[in-house]
């Protein structure tokens, strides 16, 4: 069975990780490693030894008939099938440290007491940074439908709307095509609905998190995003809700326009159509990430638009980014990211301005890693498109 | 200023907590209780001594113009800025040890290097259950605004729809009326969208989270909820979509039907409500959360429903729980919880049956612990309506 094949692939890729830093295992159970290695999420518990199959321990749903799930009610319940299947435990264990609470490593550090606990967040997200051929195929599918979505936004606008009516209609679009709603960031502070719809001087609004650009959000328990306000003449609203349409999430944004705007707004959209243009060629396996933020900078200057690039109040310091089962997956195209691009890596290039007294401006697209570059995969329009 | 006040009696109600445990301070990092005691969310943390006022220290949103914001880079710059104020650091800290990453634990200890760490999350979570005005006030007006969505989805149906496209048209409508969207549950691993919508026998489907019922969901990375059906003759369907209006989350649920139902769907139904009923009654403060979840299978079993009393393949073993900031807050009316309900404790009750081959009935509403009894604040037809 296909997907039996792919789940396969990925445990050798974790297990190669395993070998590379002598760990003998590693536990998982946040729902995006249990995605990962089942290729569904259960509550339960993934113990994958360095060779050989892993054991998956479910606690729910009940009532699962595999024999591949062994049903237990606790983590403690763990070290006896262990035993009763001559499995040794392990001297040195990996444990997601940076994504499960204190409370949970205790408690599993006590399970196990192993003689050392490695940390497998970085390891996992780094192993996830590069795609299988199976999880381009679901990348390319999201693409498609949100780039679909994404077409059909014209036909949503009506005059008069506010931006949360406007907001609310592409996310019921995109529901209807297939979207599966649930955002995943990494990081468990970054709270998000589906995404961002920004008009005018909204879009230069901070936001606590380390997103692209911010926006004030309709309230402070969330504050991201669409602000309330009546979309008027003359501003640019720029679109970036999410494509999770198959677990694995691309990354797009387009911006349109209530009537014409300034050309100095379609000055530096051009802007941030060249810098992506030259990203996308430089951006071939084996470019260093850092390389990619810093030549951004200097198109940006070039331009005089250093002040406005990735945001005035609050500047995003970074260019592009992995995406998949998380929107933030790993690299990030930053100042001082020295790794390399990979072959089957999928990035998001997001060059972005604001134009104030207009909006936010700019392209993001999301990008398969190649020999020569970076093949686009979200396909939609990328000019500013009038909504009026 | 209100919001002023408000926020003074959160702190001083977890100022109390912290010298009845001796804790000397408390460190608050989640969204969650930096919007209790801050009433927004940044990127940043609140420290909190045990007496007096709290600090803020804070990343982003960059540029907010007010004293009481101290703008940090990174946690580590924090013993100096103590030490400039005249502040000790703390001999017992806490952390919210069930709710942060392990790796940012290990990073606080070193930051504050306290002699002991107590575990905040409980602690700060059994001060959020019991509410104040102002927070009972917010609950009011969620609740307010969820039975009106909640009121007009018998508009929403169209003959021949998919469950999907009913989900998705009341999302949209509770959007329209100002739903916030983000469904804030406690506990990393349960993921949802805006609730769940459940349609004939999918109903049964077991899922991996500890809600009420299941259902198996659109897509392996997201098994909760409707499957994509269409909507056939002698279904019930039973909604229990989000009531986040205000930050704080009411909860609601109400069972229709595609035609005419079994006469033992009636009947089932008629035992919730009555069920919901006493409970109401004996639901006063001073009662044991235990005692409710006892009655209730106590009806269920008199009524000969036991086996689908809180689902069948998998049953919930609980019969309600608290909400606020999050779904699922304390106190939980489960075997075994001895706690006392407490006046102005809000509690969702919510006894609900699996009709095979017709799916859910019963009902969900969000209710006011008072001296007398709960007052119950979702207020709409408790009746099943036919949408045909």
């Amino acid at each position: 069975m296909k997907i039996e094949q792919e789940l396969k692939l990925r445990w050798q890729k974790i297990q190669t990780a395993l070998k590379q830093q002598q760990i003998d295992a590693c536990f998982i159970s946040t729902n995006v490693n249990l995605l990962y290695v089942l290729g569904r999420v259960i509550s339960g518990y993934v113990y994958l030894p360095q060779e050989g199959e892993p054991l998956i321990f479910i606690k729910r749903p009940e009532g699962i008939v595999d024999e591949k799930f062994i049903y237990i009610r606790k983590p403690e319940d763990i070290p006896a099938i262990l035993k009763e299947k001559n499995i040794g435990l392990p001297t040195t264990l990996l444990l997601e440290s940076g994504e499960i609470s204190h409370d949970e490593w205790t408690r599993l550090e006590a399970v196990f007491q192993p003689a050392k606990i490695a940390n497998g967040t970085a390891l996992l997200r780094k192993v996830r940074s590069v795609k299988t051929d199976y999880e381009l195929a679901q990348l390319i599918e999201s693409a498609r439908l949100q780039s679909l979505s994404y077409s059909q936004i014209p036909s949503l606008y009506r005059n008069g709307m506010t931006d949360h009516e406007l907001a609310t209609a592409i996310e019921y679009n995109a529901r209807l095509n297939g979207n599966l709603g649930v955002f995943r960031v990494f990081g468990p502070s970054m709270e998000i609905f589906m995404g961002s719809v920004l008009a005018g001087d909204n879009a230069e609004a901070a936001s606590p998190y380390d997103f692209a650009l911010g926006g004030a959000g309709i309230h402070p328990s969330l504050p991201i995003g669409h602000n309330g306000s009546k979309l008027v003449d003359g501003e640019s609203i720029m679109v970036d809700i999410s494509g999770n349409y198959t677990g694995y999430i691309s990354d797009l944004t387009r911006t349109f326009s209530i009537g014409k705007l300034p050309q100095k707004a379609y000055d530096a959209h051009q802007v941030a159509i060249e810098i992506q243009q030259q990203l996308t060629e430089m951006g071939k396996s084996g470019a260093v990430c850092e390389d990619l933020y810093l030549i951004s900078l200097k198109i940006a200057e070039k331009y005089g638009l250093s002040d406005c690039f990735m945001g005035t109040k609050q500047q995003a310091k970074f260019i592009g980014h992995g995406v998949g089962l998380v929107i933030n997956e790993l690299p990030v195209l930053c100042n001082r990211n020295k790794e390399l691009l990979q072959e089957n890596m999928v990035i998001a290039l997001e060059p972005k301005f604001i134009i104030k007294g207009v909006g936010a401006v700019g392209v993001e697209n999301t990008f398969i890693v190649r020999k020569n570059g970076m093949e686009k995969i979200t396909k939609v329009e990328e000019e500013i498109i009038d909504l009026t």
